[in-house]
C-alpha cells in the first residue's frame, strides 16, 4: 500500500485574453457564498476578486463585505447586476430564486456561475439554459466538486481500466440537516434530493457517461411535503447500476463506491468534497491537497469551492458559453432524473 | 475506542429431553453440505452427530461420508429419510429441490432444517409450511446467521436505542459467482435475489421488525433471464427505508450499515456472516470469536453454520414446531419479498 500525496494540478492556462482579475459579484449573503468567497481568496488576486456582494438586506451585506474584505455591497440585487464593474455573478441563494435571478443577471449582460441545482425543475432549467443561449451569455451550474483534481484522477482510473469493467456505483449520504428551513419546506426548494441528491446523480454521470438512465426510487416525505430521505437507482445501458441513498436527518457513512469487475475506487468521506481514493483491494490512495485559507469555512473541504472559478474563468477567456466539464445539456440531464426521483417519492414544488 | 472479544454464548438450555445426540441426516453431498458437518463436528458430538449422506450419486455420498467421518451414506434421498435410527434432515441441495425433498423427508416422519431460500417463490413456500403444520413436524429455514451471536449483541444494542432512531439500513452485497451453474440458470434457481439477496432481506426484517414493508426494486438479467444484479429498497413505517444492492459479478464492499439518529451501527465485511459489530461514531467493537474447526470451510465463517443446530435441538426438545428465532411466518414473508423483487426485475421460473 503507498500513500501519494498530489499536489492540486490548476487547469492549464491558455491564452489569457483577459487582461484583469475576474471580479466577481456575489449574491446573496448566505453560507455557501462565505464559503465561496473564503474559497476564492486562495487563489491568485491577480485573477479572482470578489468585488461586490448583494443581499434582500443591506446590513447582511455590509456586514458580509466587512467580514471578507469585499470593497462593494448592495441591499438589492439589482444594483449589483447594474454594476458595470462586475464582470461575473456568482448566485449563491437559495434554489427557487435561482432562475428569477439568473435571468436578471443576463438581462444585465452578466454571466452566471449558479449554485446547484441550476433550477426547481426540468421546466425551469430548460427556461434558464434557453435564455442564456439566446443572450450569448456564460451559464455554468456550480457543481464544484467535478472540477476537483480528484475527478481527473478518477476518471483517469476508469479510463485506465483500474477496477475492470464499473458495473456498480453505491452512495450512502446523509446529513441531519432536515431542519433548516431551507430543507425542509417545499416552497424553499426542501428536501433531500435536490439539497444533497444530486451530488450522487452527478458522480453516476460522470462514472457511467453521459446518457439518461432508467429511474427508480422511492422515499419518505415530511411533514410539509419535502423528502426527508430516498433511495434511489439509476440503471445505464449494460447491467450498470448506481444505487444511493439520501437522508437529511441522520449522518451517513457518506462514502462512495465504485465497484468494478476486478476491483473497487472507494472515495472516501465525505465523498460528496473528498479529496481522497482508494483503490481497493490493493489499497493505493490518492491524496489530493486541497487550498488552504487562514478563514475557516462551514462546509467540509469548500475551499475547493474554488476549482470552478478557474473553469469560470478559463472559459470566459476562452469565448466559451458553456463549460464542457459542466455542459448544459448535462445541468438539463441532471434536473430530468431529480424531478423523476422527487416525482416517485411524491415531492410537488409551486414551480412544478 | 475498545475492542472487546467475546465468547459464544451458547443458547440457555432447558430440560433436554433428548437422551442421545441428535443424529443428523445430510441431504446433499455439495458445498454448503460439506461446510454444514464441519461446522457441527465443533459441537459436541453427545448433542449432535452427523450420522448420514445422501447424495444423487452414490460414490459422491461415499467419498463425502469418508472426508467427514460419517458412518452412512446413500446413493438417494428416500433411504436416507427412511433410515429409522436418523432424527432430522438437513437439505443443503439447491433451491428447486427444496419442496419436494422436504415434503418426501417429512413423508417419513423426519424433521427437517431446509437451506435458505426455503422455496423458489411465495406459493412453494405457503405449501411447504402447511404440509410441515398438517404433519406437526418441526420447519425452519436455514436463515443461519440470525443464530449468531452477533445478532443478539445487535438487538441488544437496538433495544438499547445505541444509535437512536434507526432510519436507514444499507447493505451491498456483491460476489462474483455468476458463473456457477446454480446461479446463473433460472430452472437451477439461479438470480442473486434468492442466492444472495435474501440475507439482506432477513437482516431489514431483523432490524425494522417483523412488518411488510413496500417494495421498489430494478436490476439487470443475464443472458439465461436470472438477475445478475439489483438494487431493492424496503420501505417501512415512519420513514424507515433498508436499501440493498446485489451482485453476481463483482466483489462489493459487503458491509452493512444501521444508520440511526444518533449514531450507527456497522457490520464488518462479510456482513453476511460477521463476527463484528462497530459502534460509530464512538468507534466501540464487539467481536463475537466463532467455533473453529481444524478443517477448512469453504465459505467464510461458516462454522457459525453450527449454531442453528443448537436452536433445532432446543426446538425438538421444546415440542416446538417451528422456531421464533426465524418463524414461519417470517420465512412467508421472505419469501414474498424476494418474489416482489425479483418479479419487479423480470425474473420467471418454472414452479411460478
Amino acid at each position: 500500500m503507498f500513500i501519494l500525496i498530489l499536489k492540486m494540478t490548476t487547469i492549464t492556462n491558455t491564452a489569457d485574453a483577459l487582461q484583469h482579475p475576474l471580479r466577481w459579484g456575489i449574491v446573496s449573503a448566505g453560507l455557501i457564498s462565505n464559503d465561496f468567497v473564503i474559497a476564492m481568496s486562495t487563489l491568485n488576486p491577480s485573477k479572482h476578486v470578489a468585488a461586490a456582494v448583494a443581499a434582500r438586506s443591506v446590513n447582511d451585506a455590509e456586514k458580509f463585505a466587512k467580514e471578507h474584505d469585499i470593497p462593494k455591497f448592495y441591499g438589492s440585487y439589482e444594483e449589483l447586476f447594474q454594476d458595470p464593474d462586475i464582470d461575473v455573478i456568482y448566485i449563491g441563494s437559495i434554489h427557487p430564486y435561482h432562475l428569477p435571478l439568473a435571468k436578471q443577471a443576463m438581462d444585465a449582460g452578466k454571466p452566471v456561475l449558479c449554485e446547484k441545482p441550476l433550477c426547481m425543475n426540468s421546466k425551469e432549467t430548460a427556461e434558464l439554459i434557453a435564455y442564456a443561449e439566446e443572450k450569448k451569455l456564460f451559464l455554468m451550474e456550480a457543481i464544484w466538486v467535478r472540477h476537483f483534481p480528484v475527478y481527473r484522477k478518477l476518471k483517469e482510473l476508469l479510463d485506465q481500466g483500474a477496477v475492470g469493467d464499473v458495473k456498480n456505483l453505491i452512495i450512502s449520504f446523509g446529513i441531519p440537516i432536515g431542519d433548516k428551513d431551507s430543507c425542509k419546506y417545499p416552497n424553499l426548494g426542501g428536501g433531500s434530493t435536490l439539497g444533497i441528491g444530486i451530488y450522487c446523480v452527478q458522480l453516476a454521470l460522470f462514472v457511467f457517461g453521459q446518457q439518461k438512465p432508467e429511474v427508480v426510487s422511492t422515499g419518505c416525505l415530511n411533514k410539509w411535503g419535502a423528502d426527508e430521505n430516498g433511495s434511489t437507482t439509476l440503471k445505464f445501458s449494460g447491467g450498470r447500476l448506481a444505487t444511493f441513498t439520501t437522508s437529511y436527518n441522520t449522518l451517513m457513512p457518506n462514502e462512495a463506491f465504485i465497484v468494478g469487475t476486478t476491483g473497487t475506487i472507494k472515495m472516501h468521506s465525505p465523498f460528496l468534497s473528498t479529496s481522497t481514493l482508494e483503490l481497493m483491494p490493493d489499497g493505493n490512495v490518492f491524496e489530493f491537497a486541497l487550498p488552504v485559507s487562514s478563514k475557516s469555512t462551514i462546509l467540509e473541504n469548500s475551499t475547493g469551492l474554488s476549482y470552478q472559478c478557474l473553469e469560470v474563468r478559463r472559459c470566459i477567456n476562452e469565448g466559451r458559453l458553456e463549460s464542457p466539464v459542466m455542459s448544459h445539456w448535462e445541468s438539463q440531464l441532471i434536473a430530468d432524473i431529480c424531478e423523476s426521483i422527487r416525482k416517485q417519492i411524491g415531492v410537488v414544488y409551486p414551480q412544478d
